[in-house]
């Protein structure tokens, strides 16, 4: 039986923190993605598999507005940078820790940059089998003002590409939050 | 342990002729999408997952150019339905005969019209897990003259779809012959 020796597939989930306030969690999505992972890929073959969680955190978005960038001390920016540091690992932790539960490996990384450019370079980088992305699967009126990171993953990650969308009853009321 | 109870994941697998004129058999990116689901997805898992293969046939394009359609009696166009179903069925055999070998459970089942648009009939109406895709990976030059159902199912079907590309060793002298 050929595919019995098969080498573990990698599979990479990017994962997000949610953009409601005062929701300190991964979005959304990103947990819609990683439970879509285990229950349809992974199921109990748990070996057979290793999770590779990449979260990009997005420099101007991160901080900036909660102070006066013009008075801002190398302090300010150091604390800062702690902050986006821990908010991050907060985030990883809990997929890490949901792998750990369930017995699949898994690794996790932060990256600062362009979500849909850090993504699909750390693609190129890591050679997964398949990245998973969640999405919030906006209607072609709100994808304009939005713009997807899933849509140009598709196009331009040098893998095997699956979108997840969000279930209809996740949507929170502004669907543009996750 | 949640995943260890998780139901089969039925995974809907495209698959179409290969268009090499004396090559009755399936193409290069559907029997490339066949084998990345056996070894990425299901590996020795094989009571996990139920494999389902749809193939669609062009009407216009599967016999026509081999008779002279103004003198096609009854009898020629049942000739021609019966060759079309036996080609039909000698390409499932190939993916059923290998699920049997392994140990898949699967089913095939032929249909007729625009491959893009029963593909996404058919996802609504059995409503798989997952949709894998075969794709030749043209560049965006030759994707505008000969358009991809990949491309189509990925933003219309209505669940996760994957596009496995053609592996570049694997490429045909043109390109668009698959």
């Amino acid at each position: 039986m050929a595919t019995s020796e098969a080498p573990v597939t990698r599979i990479m989930v990017a994962v997000n923190e949610s953009t409601i306030r005062g929701y300190p969690h991964a979005s959304i999505s990103s947990r819609g993605a990683f439970e879509w992972t285990l229950q349809k890929i992974v199921q109990s073959n748990t070996s057979g598999f290793k999770l590779l969680f990449l979260h990009v955190q997005v420099p101007d978005e991160d901080g900036f507005d909660d102070m006066d960038s013009i008075y801002a001390s190398p302090d300010d920016f150091k604390s800062m940078k702690n902050r986006d540091r821990a908010r991050g690992l907060h985030l990883l932790e809990f997929f890490v820790t949901r792998c750990h539960e369930i017995g699949v490996a898994c690794e996790s990384w932060i990256k600062k940059g362009d979500p849909k450019e850090v993504i699909c370079h750390e693609v190129k980088r890591i050679q997964p089998d398949l990245l998973v992305l969640g999405s919030r699967g906006l209607g072609p009126f709100q994808r304009v003002f939005v713009g997807t990171v899933s849509e140009f993953c598709v196009k331009h990650a040098e893998c095997p590409v699956v979108t997840i969308k969000r279930r209809s009853d996740e949507t929170p009321q502004d669907p543009v939050d996750d």
